[in-house]
């Protein structure tokens, strides 16, 4: 989705002299748009390399992901945007490719997704910074070091230790300007407060193939109905448990002869790949939303 | 699962000369089992060519499928199992490798079912006969003619014509000694009754990824929720609506672009390959039931 | 791929009440092309429901397809786009959404692929006409009469009824206006002839995963190989067997105990699915071709 | 396959006290296998918790794989199984489940890998100790060290150096009676005198959904041709490169926008997850040889 706290004026220090420009926006649907936007591109001297363009049936909108190169400073991108994102009343966001998500991760005791985010990161193969993990225990602190992210063990005992815990992420989201929550099988029940105030940036990965088995114990409920396949759900948090707009969705074949802790294994590869797969999108900002859908401009 | 209606005497008639015969079998577990069948096999003069086997942690029992070269007759081969089968309390049974099926076909209007089930019998890939297809409307009766199955138009439009057609499957069942009950998308709800007088030997396929979204209209469910993958389940039919054992299951990707109409018809897809999967395998006497689970011998 | 025949005039008749347009168009990269043809379109009061373009690196060609919104005539449409389309050298292509292709299906004894086009063609799943089936058995006879498509036996047994056979190909094109030749596992070597004479509009299957085994018995080869995953390519055809442009790719997961024959049975369904899928890529303008591979605009 | 050092005194030492053996067997077919081994395992008060087997059309070959639960000590089991593996001149092997398997990691620069194999050991998911990640290269120290294993550098720059590195191969398998070699991507074609003294137990990755693109630059190759799908295969190492008995195969969906990078990126994924598959496999001694090709009782 368009970053909330993405403003046009964020990023221009570092990538004064960026020279690949991703530009997202939503406006309601009407004639002409494309027309407009390539318009002003044009006028900031950019050659659009990639286009993804999406007219939603069910709301009534217009999405648009555009990837340009261009020599322009942010500043004259801007000026050449600016007429066509008012008559448009687009939102919109214009960000430099390649640039790193700050990206805040959440776990607990389950290393499979730490791990694997770490290790691409590591291997450049996912443009996020993490300045903090921030866990309600400490057993993933020696993981965290290795790939040398920062950190931080917060227990979470009762209602005020948790409402401490959650203070801390509102603190670390505005210190470092964190653009991405992932909970990376962090098991803490959030408060809607919480995820109210991170709409939009903070991904779940569901350990069930959503909708589906839900709560507690997936795969043993998925043990119990015999299923043949089971997944995993990356989504984005909302108040209501479960049901925030789903970002990617991956299965894997298993049958009868599979225990629980089995499924357990190969549930926790799926959804290590899955989650990754969305952080990939989100910080590529291929990912905007639709009322409860999401657009994937893959 | 273990046909209901097999008895040892059932396919004597025209399989006296069979020399590749499916030994399927379930009993508690306890030790020696294999040893005891396999000496009644040797005892037979039959060579073990193919052998799966499954101990249920859930249920405690013991289940077997066997195929056996023997040029023994039935007669012979079944003295040689007797011992065995009584000393363990099995429920067994021995068919014939390619014996076809006898299947009665229910049907609506939806035609992808059908037409998968027909195509790969006829082209020697689905070892089923199909006595009569029984449809609730008329639409198929030509799709029916073109694959050379009778075919029988009974309206269902109340709750007396409803419990003819009830009736008329029942019939058809007792007469033409049906093994298999598949409902190819027909679109009645049975009532418990039948349910019941059919149990274990009819299969439904569910426009869904169970569980998941149940009842009408899941594409337009799916679409609504934006999920990144659609899929199908094959399952034996419960009274409990959608909730009988799973025999298989089949997913595709699909992306926010598509409309309602497009899922539908990339969800008959996964429907028709997924349902004749179920066939095939139960067909092969490949399916056994573990309470609410099935264990799929491949 | 553009299809070469394709020309401005073609499709006005039955379609001058049109109002949801494909346009496709291949050219030269470089910057304002989008603003160019989207300037064309709102002249024609033309509103883009899809976009899709590729800059390719290998080629330095830029490639566009869009669907176009619009109740313009085809004569008003062609004039607003005259000038884009000459000022930047495009090849391109005014089509029809859902217009169906006029395509030749040439078999030989195999039923799978062609019952599976045909079905999809009638459950309007597959926007074709098909004005002939073409064979050199006469097998399909009646599958393709249960589908009311015109079917046509030649045979062909030495290299004078080959070449009256494909002489027969080309009129049958000229006649009805061919836009497609699909080999639907007809199971002749084309004369480079005639792969010139249908370059870019002729689509085969192989039944093998290209790159992979070639040539006759890949099933048998893949057995002997021990391979875990078998597949079929579906790709045009060029004068150099086997190697033109890949269009789609698929695979299934076999194990050790599947004889040669049913990894046949297997390696069909894959076949199957795989040729039909590129023949409505085909049929939707999604398939452009940049030198030895092909764009898919899915 | 059957490890080839394997004598039935081998792992008596820590498993005395053993209660789950994996009993794997290959003889020539004929009657009265199954009943022989299961009578043997009736003798060591054993109950067959799970079973496969497999009669090979190609060789003739019986394979057999059993898991038993018996508290018999290992003597006592192979006093049992002795006049039956005589008889039927049997090549077999007595394990235990969940025995770590002894494995030497050869390595050159790339991570993944590595990575994947020491994660999911160190997570329980795979049991294997590694007395040694072997290098030509030094820039996997730290991920050796990370995961606890002994690394170790040795350069291999002209010939001397390389039959120095295969010497060092061969002594640390003598030295720590290593049951598997695997080459995690190490980018050293070896000697035909290597391949033949670790025949049978050693595994390479190999870059490309094989047969298909070989040699060098699999990914560029895969982006010349356009292919649509790319894949790893997990296999045998022989004198013949690249031609040794498939384990397992997997592959991905690819598109046209895809640069030969980020081929290069997604094919890592396929590699590791495909090398640890089949490591996983070999480890709990699924993976038997008939010939060319392979038996994977999963």
């Amino acid at each position: 989705m368009l970053r909330p706290e993405a403003t046009t004026a964020r990023y221009c220090g570092p990538v004064t002299d960026a020279t690949h420009w991703i530009l997202t926006l939503v406006c309601e649907d009407r004639p002409g748009i494309v027309h407009a936007v390539s318009g002003a591109i044009v006028e900031a001297d950019g050659n659009i390399t990639e286009s993804q363009q999406f007219s939603s049936g069910d709301t009534g909108k217009f999405f648009m992901r555009l990837q340009v190169e261009s020599a322009a400073t942010r500043e004259r991108f801007e000026q050449a945007l600016a007429p066509v994102t008012e008559r448009y009343g687009m939102t919109w966001q214009l960000d430099v490719v390649g640039r790193p998500l700050r990206t805040l991760v959440l776990v607990s005791k389950a290393a499979h997704c730490l791990n694997d985010l770490a290790f691409r990161q590591r291997a450049g193969q996912l443009a996020i910074e993490v300045p903090l993990v921030l866990s309600n225990h400490d057993v993933l602190a020696g993981l965290a070091e290795f790939y040398g992210l920062p950190f931080e063990h917060r227990p979470v005992t009762d209602a005020e230790s948790k409402a401490a815990f959650e203070r801390r992420v509102l603190e670390v989201v505005e210190q470092h300007d964190v653009e991405l929550v992932v909970l990376a099988r962090y098991m803490q029940i959030l408060s809607p407060e919480l995820c109210d105030a991170l709409a939009g940036r903070i991904i779940n990965i569901h350990h069930s193939f959503l909708p589906g088995f839900k709560g507690a114990n997936p795969y043993r409920q998925a043990h119990a109905r015999g299923v043949k396949l089971i997944g995993a759900t990356a989504h984005f948090v909302t108040s209501d448990l479960d049901e925030g707009p789903i970002i990617e969705q991956n299965v894997v074949r298993v049958d009868h002869s599979k225990p629980p802790e089995e499924l357990v294994a190969i549930g926790q590869d799926v959804e290590s790949r899955t989650l990754t797969q969305a952080v990939r999108w989100f910080s590529e900002d291929r990912v905007l939303l639709d009322g409860a859908r999401t657009i994937i401009f893959q």
